[in-house]
């Protein structure tokens, strides 16, 4: 399966074109639009959830990730693979996160930069020309050596392991952070957007009107309004901090 | 053919996840995205959509359909076969109007309590780890009575036959109602928002900036103006009352 | 493949209910939706749009085009043969530019009017009745002959052979103008919103906050904010009129 994680939107013309090449290069391999609305030109959000949502699939996947604010200046393409998953994308920190988690479990973070060149390459569409038939012949069974050399990436040392902020506004306007559920204690109170939050299982198990935060089903420290959009009542967007209170 | 009707939007993480549950449990049954933007977390509105629009498919479909505010609660998992069709859901109200007619079309409206559970349930998603699994599994062939056992759902006997407000905004701004075509005089003249709005067959047949009511493609009554986006120039929103006026 | 041009939308029940025809009628034939969201209920910009973006595609490929204000009214359906691609359609303009191209080019450019009626045409929704059943007949392999009678379609000779206007803003905010690239000056300035726009390569070559233009992987002239939304910062829309500067 190739698994989209892009900020390319799906009804514009981006989505339709990767598709499409992917269709062409290797027809039997399902295609998923995980995210099409990653968080705009921003890598470092982006990285984050980007590892919280690839782990729910199963080894052998292939993640094509565009978010790509460098596109068509000196940014090396890469091929990552990580937990016996295959990454294809800029070498811009998208997958700082990643490797990191996969070093430290111990379960691969190899870096290939991509040397295979398309006939074609416009300078600003780098995921249908050269990512999109990458990510294909990787899912048809071709070598990442064949088309890549191994390199270190570019890393991002001073990124936490765990961002306490805003990376992710969902449709019913709940606001994802990038700190991993597991890192916080179950009693901890959120701080942000001048409201102190506390935790609770689900969304019914609060009165209509009051914010709550839970860990999400993949597993990120989430907050939301029962019945409302807390991006909007609470004032919260990407980048907005986020406090943790042990009580 | 497996339908599904949901208010998670397309461009997060929610419909690629459960598109990836299907691909996987049902990988040669094809997938259609019916409404990814349902009234969100409003069965009711939900309801009447689902019944004009599911109407549309031939019978053997399954609809995994997911309005679902009360997520991770103690509300039950249905599958419903009404008309042939089966739907995998929350017992919300959310099939209260398919299975109404169904009644009294007398084709069916069978529903089971589902009490297969998977290997990982979150509090949050059932839609990804219940629903479409479920789905799959009937999509395959499996019957409902090995995941599921008889039971009376919710009922909401004080919901109208035909609900007389706004319940769907489209692309184009146009305001479906939750009042079939067949129920209305073709010369009732429809009031909402302050405006009393006739009939026209086609936007083309009336002056451009004019507001009509026609009945939709799907049989439900539906209010635009010719050239204009309805919700903002008459300012109508999911639940905005509407009132029919017979000359 | 079956390419879909629509300003359906994606989310709402209209890319759904064609998909799930096209499914039925071709069911081996991939489908992609390339743009769901084209300028709305606007032939002329769209028709600059779909020239320049349907060039990317092979021949053979089938473009299901709805951009249909008069649908239900006297306009007339049309298959469009051009450079070997079939385009399914209303007679509207929005094959002006894709059959002018042609023209100029000698690929052909050839016209017919659809006589093949469905069994049940609703008077809204003719992109899932009429032209979704064509598309996949001719995907299928079927000759327009048979379902359709030369004609010679209606002609647009008053618009440009490029529009100098915004056709389309994108999921970032970038605004693509009708005009190709290779018509315009590599050193030229783009004036629009009151501003002198210069020429770069990529956004990385300029400063954050800047705007450029260049030309997109389409062949479009676009106009950019390095880092920002062009459309809110510039003030542009479809429609928004642009001049060229030469120095």
């Amino acid at each position: 399966m190739i698994v989209l994680f892009t900020d390319f939107g799906l009804a514009g013309p981006y989505t339709g074109q990767v598709t499409a090449v992917l269709q062409r290069e290797a027809p039997s391999v399902p295609v998923v639009s995980l995210f099409a609305d990653a968080p705009s030109g921003m890598p470092k959000p982006s990285s984050y959830l980007l590892a919280a949502y690839a782990a729910w699939f199963p080894a052998g996947t292939v993640l094509l990730c565009v978010v790509d604010p460098g596109v068509g200046g000196d940014r090396r393409a890469l091929i990552a693979e990580a937990a016996g998953r295959l990454y294809v994308g800029p070498d811009n920190g998208l997958f700082e996160i990643v490797l990191r988690r996969a070093d430290s479990a111990q379960v691969g973070g190899q870096c290939r930069e991509i040397t295979w060149l398309p006939e074609k390459l416009s300078a600003s569409f780098h995921g249908r020309d050269l990512f999109a038939p990458v990510a294909a012949r990787l899912a048809r069974g071709e070598k990442p050596e064949t088309m890549a050399r191994s390199t270190a990436p570019m890393r991002f040392a001073d990124w936490p392991d765990d961002l306490a902020e805003i990376v992710y506004i969902d449709h019913y306007g709940n606001a994802m952070t990038g700190m991993r559920g597991e890192t916080v204690a179950a009693t901890a109170t959120v701080v942000c957007g001048g409201r102190t939050i506390a935790p609770a299982r689900t969304f019914s198990s609060v009165p209509p009107g009051t914010a709550l935060w839970y860990v999400n089903s993949n597993g990120l420290v989430e907050i939301a309004i029962n019945g409302g959009r807390a991006d909007r009542l609470i004032g919260l967007a990407i980048g907005s901090k986020v406090e943790l209170a042990t009580p």
